[in-house]
């Protein structure tokens, strides 16, 4: 299958190298974590716990841990940024999972469904607010700067994600905005931040924001990918949950626009009105990978990581920017 | 009616003054807002004009201009923060309105209602980002270390409340506990970030905090008395909201508390298990007139307003200090 031909041709990349070579510098991000998400109103740190033990890779603050390292640093401000870094993540997941009415998160019950949409958007408020307040502490302006910027970027993705759900009609452009807004936005900010603790220069800060966001980019792209796995025992992982949601990603896109008229009732049934039988996602896989889109799909994830590590270029070699070619590589490579 | 007299003993006060000396900041403050919830997502200033448009009294930005100019300030930096305190502000209002399911806002339509949930929790999310961008522009670090913690106690003041809603248990410190988080801490940071962007002395600066935190007291305290505003021809506001949406504030705790055990099949049945007939509020004004509890809480607030206006002693004589105790007799005395 060109698709399983495709992943396999890559560089099969990891993220265990910079995840072990940052192991004690998150270690203390983890540490602040916990001691951060604490409140005397208890439902608050039972809420923020459940999503954050059940773990996710906290990629983006080891993007931070890792971008302030590669930049010198070693101080405890690359830390608590990473800490906020998380924290704003994890809150703009609560509300995320309370917009799209999601049942699952990180393999457990969606924490709105256990305590309530109300609690969620209110923790997901203090985890918000007590990211700003991790953030003053280290006193760095431009890192707050940065950061602040993000979650509004963030935002305004969220919101134009939601003004055009289900909508086949979709720009491949407009799609690109969401995803550089909703996704690749925190990741060049998590890395820039992390080179601004480091007293990084100008010119090194902003390769690592475009590390940052060519590697976000490549994260989702792939992620939109898995989602039409090719062959679910190739990939992985439960292909399929994009399509039954009736979210429109670039496989799905790349599909429609190239099979033109020929399936558009199929696409205006199934995606836009979202009227689905049990096969109708096994059909939508056959026309995504007949078509070519999920290949197209994942060269465009690889050559935001080969973008990525041509950021990388002019930093000394060393274990910590091996390490974040090899998250690069992963980011395309990994099945689930 | 006692409760009348109550209200009619005290001086008048009134938020003119100050908003008549404050007039050309304000109009700065106003313009900083229109231009900062610009953004290319259509919904999101559509959205959030649609609740800021609606007015409300500007209250907390007044407070932060009026604090600065009292401690001699005079910069955009007091500005930009004011407009800051606004979205931090509205950003609340937005989610209290999904998490109570409000139906209106200040006379208006709640956004929600019109947007939808998903829409007012993410353009809330955008405001309070956007509050951060615009303190970050200031550069002072103390105000964003203010506001930051603000933003977080009202959140925790939220989760509070909303565990216990409907609670004829609760107590009058649980109660006050929750008030001083969910509005008076806002008032607090709003006054205190205004002496700080004017480089007040912390003993002043400290004085404004303390004067915010009783103002926004006082003024939850009458807002919470207004509902059971004695006479709605005297008091001049539709009465029973809260005791309709079960909502457990002063008067009805001290009733509660003063009646015993002979109405708790009422409370319990009215507002524990919200089951009301249309006579029940008039039932229960009558209780809360009738156990002194409306004229308890007025004479709260009052306290709160006098420990305000307290505060501004330090500071020379003159328009700005009088306009601030003027605000604060205002706060109680109001009748909408």
């Amino acid at each position: 299958m060109d698709a399983a031909k495709a992943v396999i041709a890559r560089p099969p990349g990891s993220a265990d190298r910079l995840m072990r070579l940052a192991a004690r510098d998150m270690a203390g991000v983890d540490e602040l974590i916990v001691e951060r998400l604490q409140s005397p109103v208890s439902v608050i740190p039972a809420l923020a716990e459940h999503l954050i033990d059940a773990g996710g890779k906290r990629l983006r603050p080891l993007l931070t841990v890792a971008a302030a390292r590669l930049a010198g640093g070693q101080g405890e401000a690359g830390l608590k940024l990473a800490a906020a870094v998380e924290f704003i993540h994890t809150a703009t997941l609560l509300h995320d999972d309370v917009v799209d009415g999601s049942r699952l998160r990180r393999g457990k019950v969606a924490a709105h469904l256990i305590w309530g949409a109300p609690s969620s958007v209110l923790v997901g408020d203090f985890l918000f607010a007590r990211a700003f307040e991790l953030m003053v502490e280290t006193g760095i302006l431009r890192a707050l700067e940065i950061l602040a910027r993000a979650s509004r970027v963030i935002a305004e993705g969220e919101v134009l994600q939601l003004s055009r759900a289900h909508d086949i009609d979709l720009s491949q452009a407009t799609y690109l905005e969401i995803i550089t807004a909703k996704t690749a936005e925190l990741f060049a900010a998590a890395a820039e931040a992390g080179a601004v603790s480091a007293g990084a220069s100008p010119a090194r800060s902003a390769a690592l924001r475009a590390y940052g966001r060519n590697l976000g980019l490549a994260f989702q792209l792939a992620d939109d990918a898995l989602d039409y796995g090719g062959a679910t025992e190739t990939l992985g992982k439960n292909a399929g949950d994009d399509f039954r949601e009736g979210k429109v990603t670039l496989p799905l896109l790349l599909a429609i626009t190239r099979l033109g008229t020929r399936e558009s009732g199929f696409w205006e049934r199934a995606v836009a009105r979202r009227e689905q039988t049990d096969a109708d996602f096994r059909r939508a896989r056959e026309l995504v990978v007949g078509a070519g889109a999920l290949e197209a799909t994942l060269d465009l994830a690889g050559d935001h990581a080969e973008a990525a590590k041509a950021e990388l270029a002019g930093f000394a070699p060393g274990p910590w920017r091996d390490g974040l070619e090899a998250l690069a590589d992963f980011a395309v490579s990994r099945r689930a």
